[in-house]
């Protein structure tokens, strides 16, 4: 993983806000839309940023912890919808079609096999770590190696986004269980108490909400994530997909590319990778507000305020997809708009 | 103006309701984009609605009013910013840009000339009802039938917009002066107080702010607008663009067009238009929620939900224009995934 990410350009957000000012409009009537202008002015490092075209980066792989009956879904769906994704027709496919994306997805873990023809999809990238993690409730999700194993395939494909000329880097998941492992992952990393965050991932209803956090909890009890390691709380209590999540969004800051993250796996991969290179924050987005209860602990353990509340909860990349054409709007308007100079309006009757 | 609206399509919205829960994601999981697809599908009478392209109708006129001065920008400025949106200068005309949007303005009442060149632009459509409204301290703002012609004017750039086959509408507005005539309106309708509602516009200090409240309140004493009879208090205390939204809307519902409101203004608007014809009230979204804090009591009283909270305050219909694609989102989603037959996954494990 990278040691240092470059620092934020405050001389590009300067030129930025100083444009913003001369736009024919009165000055800050823009609202958020200019205050995102001059960030991400400051993180591409260039006055006139651009997000377009985006990379949307699908990490999956399966949980171990499946097996203990955590989900509304079989694990077989993981795959499943991994060769939907490679077909093209899940909802971050129409997403990534409506904002002319370079769309990927990365098996860096599904532990059963592919339906027959999705290997041969150009979408799919196989970035296989192992098949799945352990159970967790029983032994370590995984190894520290493979943690960061799969944190390297990340990294790969934030590199391949930056290398295809994309802009900014919008990062999902798919993983049967795994809202379990990040809920686990969040208490860990946070000290909050899993009552508060637990909560229906894909649709658990009352008995199999109980249920999930009694999982979690004896999980927590057994592998005692250290919060101080987060490498280590990574691969005792984590996910393949959430360590190449992480791993996306360090690489993704050193080619200085806008992080657009998605729901509560997202931020909590986010968390992760800010818990081991801090100003990560500089370079972080996010796309929604998610309906899933966790994801409002891991979103305050970052200060952040998402872009859009739309109550999403599918994953995928979905809700940052959503709001990007929001971040597409700012920087349009700073590149486009005429400048009172242009038109011959005195800015400041 | 039209004498009924077509009423929601119920089979329709049922249908895509069904379809919805097909796709390949957990059911509801999409949250609001899914509500927004069947209203969407209710209002076109389809199954699978389509809001692109859109339509953007920007309404231009000047108020009498602004002599009192009640704005930070001489009326001057409303002639200046219609040749910016004829040449393409202004954030409208971004957003129309990167949505594909067929956008019109129309005069319906500038006081001074357009700057030179202007009158050639194919953008702009010429149907002036009088040179501005009077000053509505001294005088009514206009006469009932000038009102009328202006909302006329309105339906009949709704008409246009379905001709050229737009599938939404999202309409603004340009006015000197326009927050106080909307301001005195809002509280003509809706009985609330000058005091809560009134706020800088395009940006008075906090002298500024007490003077605009003091005229609208004595202009409010001295025309007595009556709540009873909205195209009255319209003539009274309204503007010759407010008019001319009231009227956009009322013909887009007319061809079971989605109706994207913008700001304060278009909101006041829409809120004249549902007094005249409370069916209307079906057929709006709103963009989003302005910063201008009339907004506020204006979408109250139409019992509306903004999609996007993005401080704007600016019109034009950039707040209606930004919040657009997650309206196009919602429409493809329905439109564009794969069915759990498709994929051959069993939606109700």
């Amino acid at each position: 993983m990278p040691d240092f990410l470059p620092s934020l350009d405050s001389l590009a957000a300067q030129q930025a806000a100083q444009r913003l000012d001369r736009l024919t409009k009165p000055p800050g009537s823009l609202g958020r839309l200019e205050r995102l202008a001059v960030e991400l002015a400051a993180i591409q490092g260039q006055a006139l940023p651009q997000v377009s075209p985006p990379a949307m980066l699908v990490f999956a792989a399966d949980h171990g912890v499946a097996a203990e009956g955590v989900s509304a879904f079989p694990a077989e769906v993981t795959a499943q919808m991994v060769a939907n994704f490679a077909a093209g027709g899940a909802a971050i496919n129409v997403f990534a079609r409506q904002h002319g994306a370079h769309l990927e997805v990365i098996d860096v873990g599904v532990a059963t096999p592919l339906p027959e023809g999705t290997a041969d999809s150009p979408r799919l990238v196989d970035e296989r770590v192992r098949l799945g993690t352990a159970n967790m409730l029983h032994e370590d999700a995984m190894s520290r190696d493979e943690a960061l194993a799969a944190m390297v395939a990340g990294r790969r494909a934030a590199e391949r986004a930056a290398a295809a000329g994309c802009r900014s880097l919008i990062v999902g998941e798919m993983g049967i269980a795994n809202t379990t492992a990040s809920s686990a992952l969040l208490a860990a990393l946070t000290g909050a108490s899993v009552e508060g965050l637990v909560g229906p991932g894909t649709g658990l209803d009352a008995a199999g909400l109980a249920h999930k956090r009694d999982v979690i909890e004896r999980t927590l009890a057994a592998r005692r994530p250290d919060p101080a390691d987060p490498l280590e709380a990574l691969a005792r209590v984590g996910g393949l997909e959430i360590a190449a999540m992480a791993g996306a969004f360090l690489g993704g800051a050193t080619h200085r590319l806008p992080l657009i993250v998605d729901g509560f796996i997202a931020t909590v991969a986010a968390l992760v990778a800010c818990r081991l290179r801090p100003s990560l924050r500089d370079y972080l987005l996010f796309g929604h507000r998610s309906r899933e209860p966790g994801h409002e602990g891991a979103l305050a353990a970052l200060e952040a305020r998402p872009l859009v509340d739309f109550e999403l909860r599918l994953g995928e990349g979905t809700g940052a997809a959503l709001a990007f054409p929001l971040l597409d709007s700012a920087c349009r308007l700073l590149v486009e708009m005429a400048t009172f100079d242009d038109i011959g309006i005195d800015p400041a009757p």
